[in-house]
């Protein structure tokens, strides 16, 4: 039977801020990647996700981000390796400590926003987050898209990682993302993106942007949880992937059956 | 041959900002309670200083603190016990990160500034804070003073901890310091503060603001190593135990010699 | 003909966390409590809210908070008087500067939740925020509540102040708020919340939780904008105002038609 | 008579974390550029400074800079427009609160660190800084380095400016600085940094890394106050210009005389 992962950022609330449907989202999905703290998050808020997690069976991972909470961890910020490295330590160790104590263990950890970007394009940040799994965690698994500087570090260095597509973005003939300020980037239909993403589980293949078939490798689905849009769109890629035999399942739901 | 702990307040500089003299105090010590990014310390800060804990032999604790920096976790903040609970876990977990990687294990928690006076006097955070280490880290020993709510608390629970006392810090009769806003509160002469210290070690005594003789029961010595001042007292105090044959160990060395 | 003043917290949303209403409850009051960046807010959203406001010539006042976002401000933190005093200015400072790029001045300055309770109860608190406000800006009001600490002091110090009642909370019959623990301490239906606060203006008079009438001054109404609830309960007391006579009005429209 | 300012970055301690020595180098220089909280300073910090800077006849700027206190304002941030406006209005009213409150008028504006460097090679940013400073402060100076897009932008828009060169560092022939990754970057000799800024006052040239002599104008000399060693330079300088019949004072002081 063919297995897929769905992941979802989560635990993105702050204090009395409240971001993302959380509650409706994680029994959706296997995988959920949770803020640490820097670009979003506080304690109280990881310990609440961690729990809801584990209630819904959901693996957990860590949500690494840039230090700035003000503008969510999307700008861009010229950090040292040694910062870099240390940040992430930081945040891995914060989260872990969340995640051990309801008896669970970290499963991957996914880079946010800006530093996701970068992880994408620049080997320098690439290298940095690879190595310093390599050195805390190096049985974590590292979401990357495919054909990104982050996917052929972690496949040189030998660090585990999960190849992650999108749902709900529209692909150019190089696997990259067509960029939002380009008209249909985004997919807003439920059976638009079920089928986007059956296609590329089932058949290996996206439907670009230009309309040829690419090749793509497909692990894990990312969705979105913040708006009831994309819960409809979650729904439907779940409904779509049960009526094809399609489960879902994390990494670590694997292993355990293996 | 009698054995005492030296704890001092580390790694509690800030990006630029620099605080402390981390590296002339740290051979002196046993064990290093290492600010963990709340009320000071960075992530690039709290892996030097347990790097620099690690080359001598110094024991590594988590200073846990309130979140307030610009305070220096100073001010007294009405916190819940959820926010307080989950405010430790984190910081305890992102500086035992670091402490793995260098190949340690965490030997202690401190309630760093107004988190620990409060810990003294209200029943209500020393339990949480007892609690959570049970919950999360029991294994871990808890700082207290002699005769506080958190003494009492740790020992109900079946908590390790460790009774901890001021080499520069006057006594009332009651064993409550003499506030700093008395004369006399702070001892400033390094011999004087050496005998202060020796007394309690061997004879198991403090002399008090009032001259009387009163039981104490001190198991390590909080030292400062902000100033050239305060290593002169912790060299003085390190000479005088030298001579009486005290040696100077952390717990966890005396745990791997029996 | 009579006058009211209708005030409520707003512009507190932080970077890509939305919060309150704002767009919705703009337009119905004639006071707005701007954030400014320590429990709330930040230069974005101040700069937003601001211009919201004048566009409904809403006059616009400083909603002076602790340093605390994870917080939102709602702990007491024990701050000194001097730091205190520098918050407050800080704050005013910041927000007064986009005040008046959009051609406005300063109406008042509301102390938010925890500065809020401890200025109607602690007297050293009310103290330095009235000092405060005559040192920087002695020609603004402060919004306090009858017969607390704040309304006392003001008053004796000779600094402009507005007495501030709530539509949706009941009262003591020493004119306190009954305790958000006890049952009916919120009034939720528009109606009775509207009935409430015409009894106040109309009558100097509110029914306490006893069923006494007790006399009280009520300048302004403070409403709140964070929920639909919310906004129905601001536009049931805008009809039943309108349907009595009632203006709103700011003081600063107030002052100006004089 | 030949008349030159002197400014120095100040007010960059925070908390209990003390930097520069600013009551040493306050009594020496003619301008300061205090620190706004952002990536460095705080409002008891802002206050102090003001306060100290008005005993000693000593101008005050806006010292804005990107808010990411860990990085100390040095890190690069992909800011949009927007966020670079408010961040600088806010910084801006903040200080001026303080500023207004001694009875003093803000002089100038100066972007710290990051802010600074790309003032230097970003049209973008550069730009955004003067459209602010003419929207909400327009007859404030704006420090530039002669030659980069700061200085070529405050000109065409008619944003006062005042062209600022360093004591201690070497010049390419071009006027851009010698890199510090590069030797000679950094004069340290108070004698040779002395000659080099009377030089640029008296001549009219600076004494470039190749030998050459390129012209220069040279209205406000940059230097620093945060080591012993800084201090002997500003005072190797003053004394130098006291010699030469040369006065310092701040542009403030210059239009009072007029």
């Amino acid at each position: 039977m063919k297995v897929i992962d769905l992941n979802c950022d989560l635990g993105e609330s702050f204090g009395d801020y409240k971001m993302g449907l959380d509650e409706q989202v994680i029994p959706l999905i296997s995988s959920a990647n949770v803020a640490c703290g820097f670009h979003a998050g506080d304690p109280n808020v990881m310990n609440d996700t961690v729990q809801t997690a584990k209630q819904h069976h959901v693996a957990v991972g860590a949500h690494i981000g840039y230090p700035d909470l003000v503008g969510f961890g999307r700008r861009n910020l010229d950090i040292t390796n040694e910062q870099l490295r240390n940040d992430i330590i930081y945040q891995i160790g914060a989260l872990r400590q969340f995640v051990e104590l309801h008896g669970l263990t970290l499963q991957h950890v996914k880079p946010h926003g800006a530093m996701g970007n970068m992880a994408f394009v620049d080997e320098r940040i690439a290298r940095v987050i690879v190595e310093t799994m390599l050195e805390v965690t190096p049985e974590l698994y590292l979401y990357v898209l495919p054909g990104t500087a982050a996917h052929r570090i972690a496949e040189q260095s030998g660090l585990p990682f999960i190849l992650e597509v999108f749902a709900d973005r529209a692909y150019n003939d190089d696997l990259t993302l067509v960029s939002r300020k380009e008209e249909g980037a985004v997919i807003h239909e439920p059976e638009r993106a079920a089928e986007h993403v059956l296609r590329m589980i089932q058949d290996g293949v996206v439907k670009t942007r230009t309309g040829a078939y690419v090749p793509i490798q497909a692990e894990s689905i990312c969705v979105h949880g913040d708006t009831a849009g994309a819960i409809h769109i979650v729904k439907s890629i779940r409904t779509l992937l049960q009526q094809e035999g399609i489960a879902i399942q994390s990494f670590q739901q694997r292993e355990a059956v293996e």
